[in-house]
């Protein structure tokens, strides 16, 4: 079930000559709605906010936005109790063509879908991943953005059906760890916590940056930095980041099984303290 | 003035939950119709074929595609003497998240637009090109196909606004000149024609295709290269080529000027025998 929304008012399509359908022109977020509220949301919005300006469309009036997720949690058929709410700014409709209408940038789309927690056996005992052979590209401009631009992601997660992998690791085109296509990664070995730095490649993730700033606020720095796939099999520990399921530990990377499958305690700890730990169902 | 069709039914809008929309999850085909009649259409079939197969969808059926597309021209109220028809093969509708369902793979969508020649004189006397600073990644899976991730042309497309200045040449990460924004480039030095290698990355047009297996045809091997753009720049002579416009000479590259706009008298010779040198209004 899903409910799409659009200046307040339901839609269930798109105007054919949107250019999202035909260059992926804009952005999106997929927010975690928690007991009726927006998770994360200013992390939302900054990243939002930046992704247009890198794009050069004009960012949403952050209330008008609010204010329209609101409506359309209320209004939706979703249980808003525990939901996810899609948001995509897309340039908008326009004549054929790769240059953009002075006015470009259509109203925001807002789709409530509903949601069930992961399995708690993923958050106790870990996911099994692998590493997808699908690369990507090195494009520092589009670089950590959620554009509508998604077939490397798409491609990634087709290559595998097993339904007890959780998650594909991607690579960049010099073999170092990136993102999983629907996650960012983290690996901790002894007091150190480091996430692949995605200045030429991937998604930044909000849940990472709030990992991120609420370890740092504890004293724990995390390092943005270069991973092969090598340095990921030898952490101690590994785990992934989501705005819906928050933070799930990795049991096994291809073939690789971690010593331990609970997560480092002092992140368990912070990300707890910080309301985001979830423990499934 | 546009008109859409799938299935032979008129369409104005696409399925909100298209993938098309959330992934740019397809591929595309602009084709030009002269006459009522798709022009390269074995060619726009072939490389739809081989993206569908690359993007693991199922290539639509090309008689059935073709008998659309007939449709679509005679349907519409778009003088088909000189037209253009796009073609969109979608992922389709599916639930959220990267993975395809089994069946992806929905109905080709067709566009047909109005048209009209380009300037006599950008044929005779050359179009004014720039140098764009947006980057073209190095994505060897996609490379050549015309996927619906087209925001590197956007954004390259962006970056002017003069209306003399025509295309805008897109340079890979290693700075060798690959695509210009909406067409492909030849660089034409005594006997020599090469054009950009597009393994990496760019848009294998089929215009390109077209001109390379007709001037093979009369004896002259195009090379398929790196080009810098100085080595562009110091060309005798530059030319576009795109599957509506067919070939315009370039005239000026950024700040440089070339000795002649003429076209290579034999290539212009030959594409004028194989019915494709268009000479504008």
């Amino acid at each position: 079930v899903s409910n799409w929304y659009q200046n307040n008012a339901p839609i269930t399509a798109l105007p054919i000559d949107d250019r999202a359908i035909h260059y992926g022109d804009g952005l999106f977020e997929t927010v975690a709605i928690r007991a009726g509220e927006p998770r994360l949301w200013d992390l939302h919005m900054q990243r939002l906010r930046q992704g247009c300006a890198r794009l050069g469309l004009p960012a949403p009036d952050e209330i008008t936005l609010r204010n329209s997720l609101n409506f359309a949690v209320e209004n939706s058929e979703i249980d808003a109790s525990y939901a996810l709410a899609k948001l995509i700014v897309s340039a908008g409709s326009a004549p054929r063509g790769y240059r953009r209408a002075e006015d470009a940038g259509g109203d925001p789309l807002i789709g409530v879908f509903a949601a069930t927690p992961l399995p708690a056996d993923l958050y106790k005992n870990g996911a099994i991943t692998r590493q997808c052979a699908t690369r990507l590209a090195d494009q520092p401009q589009l670089a950590g953005l959620k554009t509508l631009n998604r077939l490397e992601q798409v491609l990634g997660r087709s290559e595998w059906q097993e339904p007890e992998i959780f998650e594909g690791l991607m690579c960049d085109s010099d073999d170092h760890i990136i993102c999983g296509t629907m996650s960012n990664v983290f690996a901790i070995n002894k007091q150190t916590i480091s996430t692949p730095d995605l200045s030429r490649n991937g998604v930044a993730g909000v849940m990472r940056r709030h990992i991120i700033e609420s370890l740092g606020r504890s004293g724990v720095t995390v390092t943005e930095t270069r991973l092969s796939p090598q340095e990921v099999q030898d952490a101690d520990a590994l785990f992934l980041s989501n705005s819906q399921f928050g933070v799930i530990p990795v049991r096994q990377f291809g073939e690789h099984q971690y010593p331990g499958t609970a997560m480092h305690q002092q992140v368990a700890d912070i990300l707890l303290t910080s309301g985001i730990a979830e423990h499934g169902q």
